[in-house]
């Protein structure tokens, strides 16, 4: 009997991950990286901080009262309104993928999902067992015809990996289909903060009353990754469920970095960080947003994110952008393939993600010079 | 429809935890605590320290590969070859259990556990669907009539809540046993650094040459708890699949706590450290022993523990436990009630886990004293 007979039948959903593999290529000296969602060092806080000695000791499941309560506090500024018994901190956004997809996703559970979504929980829902019903933010209606839904799972503010940011209209509209449907929703909202130009942020859990939801936010991206810690929010017959899958998953979440994260959103010069950090990448996109006219106008479409990570290109001529994706690293450009963004990738292909944070403007120069003349090369092949 | 009929079926396996209401219930002012594992804060390290900028970006799955080596090391030298690639970073010993678990258990799969065992751990595997085959070190040998194993489940050191340690001759025994039926072995050691008395405490899985292994040890009890942070070894075939977990899971565990761990382990001073923490727990257990017999010796019969944080106590006149919590709690004393330490409760009634680490010895005094008159009353009632 080979190990994998004696695995549990989900081991058979999980499969080697294309982040992973790419994010870890990307760590390579000299290496030029658009793949990741890393945020530029540049932004990162500084903590030369004295630990207080009751930090570490074992907390509370649900995390840090304190930071529930300021966490509570600014989700009321959004205007979705939550007790700070509502808020649960969690190690990171993945956990909270993780643990929805626990508390809903049986075998053969639909989930309702944007197509391209985030490819992370794509895997971690495929890893319990779902199945997936594509919908679009315009049109939701199809949606009842595949049967009863486990949850709908949303990321409307730069979403990713294509950066769109919803419309009033759509958030609207989406929420009136869950309440008329009573349809959970699960809406995932890391970049919220990463904002560059005027658009529509309220949460569209905001404008439910009736049916389940549960709100996503991470302190990755407006502050430090290697923290692991986001948080989630939910309606009050959810909350314990969470609490008691958290508390399964690993008790709670790490208290030095929730003590960081408070400190941080308690410094009166949070809001002028934010703007700086907002500065830095509204600039980075502009320079990026210039550089890929420089190299990309004749390859492929894009649009200009109002805010988050990533650009989203469209090849005018498609390929499978996974078989470039070895060319491209060993001549020092990682990207991120588009296709695994689909929960079927075999019919969408011919997209890419690029991430703007994180490079140098010079190195961003280079890099899609360098990928831009792989794609290039690959559309007078094909043309041959 | 319910929200519950929306649940995946294994939220039917999700209760709520008595160690988590015992806790909360434990941290009231005013509080005396023997309930949960908690270190003594004395013992906590002073971390003063000026966190590295890039140990604020996301990082490696596996863990910091500095700490990754370290680990290696340290578990070369306790008899466990292993190289540091077979070493997972984890986010506490808890996340162990849930990555095991996932790996392993289907609905119905049974699990071999020392009966009683850690209860958080019986939680978990349950939640997952696991059935549970109790076994005994000495007997190990009816265990392969009950069908295959998922796998083994043991605590041979300072075993929670007993605080037993295998003796040479058990660990080679149960070596042996799964090596000839082919057994994987999960080995969950973390409170091998609190020995107080001369005793065998090598990895049962540095004796296995065959079958496939996962060794977990912990940062909480040696370090703090605080910071989540544990580790896995796996044999080589496990490893991969671990790494996947962990990343579904979590991404990966905090940094800025691995970069506090690797600093406190290649510390000049750890092993003063430790040998210090020993001899403050050592003169705790002393205290606690004396007055448990100034307190319970007509109540209750305990082995003295040569290690680890708990003294398990086996009352004279067997009640439920569970029914008398309360009462203490009300009283101002947290104890752990034994039964659901049990894969079988209901049958195995009348013991109690009691921690020795955290009161002070005045409030061990006081809250032993109340413990005992609340049992004694009991057991001249249950006479009358």
């Amino acid at each position: 009997m080979s190990m994998i007979d004696n695995f549990s039948s989900r081991i058979r959903n999980l499969h080697p991950s294309p982040i992973r593999e790419v994010l870890s290529a990307a760590t390579r000296p000299g290496m030029i990286s658009f793949a990741g969602g890393l945020p530029s060092p540049e932004s990162f806080p500084h903590f030369d901080l004295d630990i207080p000695p009751g930090q570490l000791q074992y907390g509370p499941t649900e995390g840090d009262p304190d930071l529930r309560r300021h966490i509570a506090r600014d989700l009321q500024r959004i205007s979705l309104n939550v007790d700070p018994e509502q808020i649960l901190v969690i190690s990171g956004s993945q956990q909270g993928l993780d643990l929805v997809a626990k508390l809903f996703i049986d075998p053969g559970s639909r989930v309702a999902v944007e197509s391209p979504t985030y490819l992370a929980a794509l895997q971690v829902f495929r890893f319990y067992g779902a199945r997936f019903v594509p919908f679009s933010a315009n049109r939701p209606d199809p949606l009842p015809a595949f049967g009863p839904l486990a949850f709908l799972y949303a990321i409307p503010t730069f979403q990713n990996p294509t950066g769109w940011c919803y419309s009033t209209e759509e958030r609207e509209k989406l929420a009136h289909f869950c309440e008329r449907h009573g349809i959970v929703l699960f809406e995932d909202d890391p970049y919220r903060d990463l904002v560059y130009d005027p658009c529509e942020t309220a949460p569209i859990c905001a404008r439910l009353r009736k049916t389940s939801w549960i709100y996503q936010g991470s302190f990755s991206k407006s502050l430090a990754p290697g923290l692991r810690l986001g948080f989630l929010a939910a309606s009050p017959d959810l909350v314990p469920y969470l609490v008691r899958l958290k508390q399964a998953a690993d008790l709670h979440s790490n208290r030095v970095g929730q003590w960081l994260v408070l400190k941080s959103l308690e410094h009166p010069g949070r809001q002028k960080r934010l703007e700086t950090l907002r500065a830095l990448y509204r600039q980075k996109r502009d320079h990026f947003s210039f550089l890929l006219e420089k190299h990309f106008s004749s390859l492929a479409t894009w649009e200009i994110p109002q805010g988050g990570l990533f650009f989203w290109l469209k090849l005018t001529d498609p390929v499978d952008t996974r078989k470039h994706l070895q060319q491209s690293l060993d001549q020092g450009v990682a990207f991120m393939p588009g296709e695994p963004f689909y929960p079927e990738p075999e019919i969408r292909i011919g997209s890419i993600r690029l991430n703007f944070s994180h490079a140098s403007g010079e190195e961003a120069d280079r890099g899609l010079a360098t990928l831009a003349d792989l794609f290039r090369k690959q559309t007078v092949f094909s043309h041959q």
